[in-house]
């Protein structure tokens, strides 16, 4: 398995280092015997004492395969003679990395709150200046410096607001808008709400499989019973009431289940719902009693002709009635996708729907020790929640922008989805949405066999393989789950169409040779 | 209690909230003569059913107090009759806020950072542009918007180390230099580490009395012992190693004590650790085996002649043998504080020394997850851990900034101090460093009758009085811990002089009015 790997090699390293210090402990006299077993003895902290929640999280995204990457990058840059020149990171959705621009007014907002005179003497469009005033109007003693509120400027939560109503078409309040250091930090506060047994049972949560792993990594950091639902590979990625249903029975003798978790667009599948899947499980979340995490924040990543995102808010309002008014609902948003792609910066966003306001205070207090989320983060969501209007100066080039990089994606991921589909043993569901490929692939028993010699999950085996022989950096199927016995993997879209290419032809060629061996 | 009064503003918004919403719910038939209490009960997230450990959380600097002077604010802006004019924020070490201006050399080189094309066309001083270009060599697709290494990108991790250096004369390893966004978050995951019975017994951690409240924050939110020992204000708020045995003792029977929390310069004491007092600590941890968690983000604000900053690495070092090698320590750093004030960009570091390669290696591990911080905040880093040097074009004008904000901070400091110890009940010792007074006041019985009769702690019932009357907003001792039957309150010296004086007239009046009135 990946993680006995990842084990030893910590252990080993682990070791290294007892022997590195116990050269310094001979100084004691009454441990001068005992050195090593001293030393070693003598940490306050460590595996075995170590809090166990965090020796069970895992993050594939940044996980073994990921690190064993860098370390390639590093022998490159020393001059190893490798079968490729560069390491290609499609495990991680990060576009800019990737060779994506910024949008334009994104950053020229930013560099006029970092450094307000640029708004006297830089030569910037009259919106930017405006924006960049406002923001510093919003901030203590006008500076970037100032810490926010700890749910964010007041300013900038309106605009969130107003971006929502514009979206859905129902109110929303500012003061149910709570921004964040990127989505992450607002998920965790929020599922962190669940720590607590109900009816002498712990929390579970429904999560998808396969799922986004900061949901399996934070219900393990927070002792959390962590239910899965398959979604549905052969009807597209779709959520499923019946297997909804059976997750919830299974999970019911030893959890009190409170929550699900619905990632739409999906991470790591790329279905976009649709309307009528979405009201499928607003009502099986109203008949069970659980509370929605509706992480949207692809919502802007959406490339297929018949697909439409369709928020769970609006959903959720025009059901109208008991859903409207009970369903409880905390939306995220984030900065780092769409077409922005400012995962750097750390911005995002949630929205709380129907949420007690007696927890919302709770919360609200909760964040307050943590005092706030970035500010020039901030300044980023307020350009994403209110970007320029027609009329406005910078209107022309950002549309331009956004439009170029969205289209660019989707004929990406047209392109992606249509090669796997074309290789043998290949399945690839169309990427509709969101920034990924999780296509299926099968293996030859052989290469299952060789894996099992490896102590590695076959799909680890593969991706492993992969890495060292061509560069590609992806993530195995089993770092986001995966029905028993199927193997995927994970790929971005976001490599820049010549690189993607030559990726896919890469990739081809492996995947000819790697089967060919293992026949 | 503060929290009575918190806890029944809470339950009435809760109260108001389910009116408000059992409106909606008589669309289901079989709810609707329960309507009311239906509603409620179907609440999934409920304060009965919260993680406790959030109900018990508090922030006293961002607390009820805090809350009610925004509200006092917005009051003054809708034109309400006050007997003052605007709201002090002495509650918070918001500098910027207060009016302080920010570094320029930071600032140029986060706008250059945030827009590459200001590198080329903007009039900057060449050692700015050499130094975005740095940081921008170091990000993913040379941009900002790409997520950095969890641990933050190796260039800064460099700086800071040779930063670490040239403050001690011992080697630091970059990989041990850890970047995270402001102190807080690096500071609550090292902590989280220590979640585990070990004999049976659950985990405490030693912080001081008084203390800033993240840390009594974090340990009730993580379930972890609270064992508060008593810095000794007689002398200056020095930590005293019979107390520190006397506290371990006392609970020996009820916790594993692992760790020990030092605040150095002191939050909320403004005290200077002496390199005795410190030595003393580390061989107190030594001798129990206690984990140190140095928390020096006020490391640049030492005011008093005769005081100096010593790091608890450097001492550590320096005493060699077994303290130089086993004795487990995080130091903490943050942009927020020193001379730069930058608490909005959310940027800091920790050294990790003598931690396990294996535990080091899950840490590292476990903030994967939350993938990055800011990378304009690590930029700030940058700046503050490699400033310009003699000779480099920016020098001169950082030089001067930093001064001119260090000897008005230190004018501040004396003042404050000298102007509570000339009031009548008022004794406060000297602050050596740090941002804050924290003096010590008496009450006349019936203010503490009085206090009674309100439901509040004396200070607590001080404390609103003062902001009612002058809008003077601080934070009273009981948010950081004090001996029974002592009243102190914590109060910023971050208003510019001349706020500062007026601000310390209207205190000396109030207090003389409020003595009067309770005698």
């Amino acid at each position: 398995m990946s993680h006995v790997r990842w084990l030893s090699a910590r252990s080993s390293r682990l070791l290294s280092s007892v022997a590195l210090r116990s050269k310094g402990c001979g100084i004691l006299s009454d441990s001068i015997k005992t050195c090593g077993i001293r030393t070693m003895a003598s940490k306050v902290l460590t595996l075995e004492n170590l809090n166990p929640n965090i020796i069970k999280l895992q993050y594939a995204v940044r996980g073994p395969l990921v690190i064993r990457a860098a370390e390639i990058e590093k022998e490159l840059e020393k001059g190893a003679q490798k079968p490729f020149k560069r390491v290609i990171k499609a495990n991680i959705g990060d576009a800019h990395a990737m060779g994506q621009s910024p949008i334009t007014f994104i950053r020229e907002v930013l560099a006029c709150v970092a450094l307000p005179e640029l708004i006297k003497t830089g030569n910037f469009p009259e919106d930017v200046k405006k924006r960049a005033t406002e923001l510093l109007n919003g901030m203590g003693g006008r500076s970037a410096g100032a810490y926010t509120m700890s749910h964010g400027v007041e300013y900038i939560r309106r605009q969130v607001a107003a971006y929502i109503e514009r979206r859905d078409g129902f109110e929303s309040r500012w003061q149910d808008v709570c921004l964040s250091g990127g989505a992450s930090n607002a998920i965790k506060n929020v599922l962190q709400l669940f720590c607590n047994q109900v009816d002498g049972k712990p929390s579970g949560v429904l999560i998808p499989i396969p799922q986004y792993p900061l949901y399996s990594a934070s219900l393990a950091e927070y002792g959390l019973g962590q239910i899965g639902y398959y979604l549905d590979e052969g009807q597209g990625w779709a959520l499923q009431t019946e297997e909804l249903e059976r997750a919830l029975k299974e999970a019911a003798s030893t959890h009190a289940v409170r929550a699900i978790v619905v990632i739409n667009p999906g991470n790591p599948t790329g279905q976009v719902l649709t309307r009528e899947n979405i009201e499928e499980i607003i009502k099986f979340a109203h008949k069970h009693k659980l509370f929605i995490f509706a992480d949207e924040v692809y919502q802007d990543n959406v490339y297929d002709e018949g697909s439409k995102f369709y928020s769970f808010k609006k959903v959720l309002r025009e059901m109208g009635g008991a859903y409207s008014s009970n369903v409880e609902l905390a939306s995220f948003m984030s900065v780092s996708k769409g077409y922005m792609g400012e995962c750097g910066l750390r911005g995002g966003w949630m929205e709380l729907v129907n949420v007690g306001e007696g927890v919302q205070a709770q919360l609200y207090k909760a964040i307050s020790a943590m005092l706030c989320p970035t500010s020039l983060g901030q300044a980023a969501v307020s350009c994403v929640a209110a970007p320029p209007m027609e009329g406005d100066p910078s209107y022309k080039q950002w549309l331009q922008e956004k439009t170029a990089v969205l289209r660019s994606l989707k004929e990406r991921a047209h392109m992606i989805a249509k090669t796997f589909n074309s290789m043998e043993g290949f399945t690839c569901n169309p990427v509709q949405g969101a920034m990924y490929a999780f296509p299926r692939f099968e293996l030859p028993p052989k290469a299952i066999e060789a894996a099992k010699q490896a102590k590695q999950p076959p799909d680890v085996f593969y991706a492993f393989k992969l890495l060292e022989e061509t560069g590609i950096c992806i993530v195995p199927g089993s770092g986001f789950g995966q029905r028993d016995g199927t193997y995927h993997f994970r790929t971005t879209i976001l490599p820049q169409p010549a690189l993607l290419q030559e990726m896919l032809n890469i990739f081809q060629n492996f995947h000819k040779k790697f089967t060919q061996q293992y026949k």
